[in-house]
């Protein structure tokens, strides 16, 4: 039995990579620069993606695809701050989006006029890192009020992101956390990582991370996947 | 392939039930109180167990399993605060335990000079809902650092619960949290759940989680589970 469950989850995955290619050469096509925001449940993905397509939502022409096992609170909470469209996908249950619920999801929205894409994924540290949606890049989030060691307990995340957000940097006098060590941690697994480091709830920050998703998307269409 | 998939997973979960009762009928004649700590990755379970051990460890003959994906830290962290055994397990790669890997732990530990067992599962809101460990009840801990509105958005999870804690009480002068808005969300999805609030790191709300549990464990083997 234990062979069978492999057998039917390789052949899962192998349809899923096919699906996520299909979608990377749509996004491609179209030219719309695609991240796939992942994290622990609780880390801010929601209040992070508030607060940019509140203040660049209009000028990087950004679209939201928002994942949730149940609820679509998170889609709610995002529509509240644009007027653009923000596509809920409800996973019923399961710990992460995959590429078929992003390529129906990108069916509702406008391309032609989107030059920037947030997948928001189901929270979870571990499912999500197995599953390619067609983006150009992760984006793991973690908060100073979680474990400094998230990084190694939960590596192949690390592993797959390309720039990892900490956030909830007003919280670092009132805890237990230090940057350098959790920074230490994300390299071993990932020395390849870029940091951002945010506050959406005090703004603190935002200025590099918005300074990177204007130079990202400033590129053109054909430059910016490269 | 969808229907094989379930078929197979069905299986999966049927075999785990019946070692979830063997396991649960060898703990009740053990007569060790069992908990299953379930929360997002980063909640706070490892230091409300940290500290837990530290005062309660010898006065109630605590162990301990806890489940990591890839790493013991979580088990290195809480040998730290006690003599008695810390049994880890490594799920490699999957987001939950399961009754086997609990059973194959039990083996480890001196159930006779045991009277409560914490289960630290895998970080993770959505895996470990579907899983029966053979525990007594699930306890579900969430941060207020997080959204208020996890009990919505997960709802097995706190379906499965019969008890909540509220964790990082200490930040909640600095997070825009409400209690009452938390607890009123938990409430709708399991208007029996109870709610302890604590702050490991300052001790806050300690003396209320430490007198249920005496009072659980007091009551000795047989009425313990009742």
């Amino acid at each position: 039995m234990p062979v069978r469950t492999i057998d039917v989850r390789e052949r899962v995955m192998a349809k899923n990579d096919e699906l996520a290619a299909d979608v990377r050469r749509r996004l491609r096509a179209a030219g719309v620069l695609t991240f796939n925001l992942v994290s622990s449940p609780g880390s801010g993905k929601t209040a992070l993606l508030e607060r940019t397509l509140a203040d660049l939502g209009e000028e990087l022409a950004i679209s939201v695809v928002t994942g949730d096992v149940q609820t679509q609170n998170d889609a709610d909470r995002l529509a509240r701050h644009t007027d653009r469209l923000v596509q809920a996908v409800v996973t019923h249950g399961a710990c992460h989006l995959d590429a078929r619920q992003v390529s129906t999801a990108l069916d509702a929205i406008d391309l032609e006029h989107t030059r920037l894409l947030f997948i928001e994924n189901v929270g979870n540290l571990v499912c999500p890192a197995s599953w390619d949606l067609g983006e150009y890049a992760k984006i793991v989030l973690f908060s100073v009020t979680e474990g400094e060691d998230k990084p190694v307990k939960y590596p192949k995340m690390f592993q797959q992101a390309r720039y990892a957000v900490l956030s909830k940097m007003d919280l670092l006098p009132y805890v237990p956390f230090k940057v350098e060590r959790a920074m230490d941690f994300a390299h071993q697994v990932n020395p390849e990582l870029t940091f951002f480091f945010t506050s959406a709830l005090r703004a603190d920050g935002m200025d590099e991370w918005y300074a990177f998703l204007r130079s990202r998307v400033g590129r053109g269409s054909a430059a910016a996947w490269a």
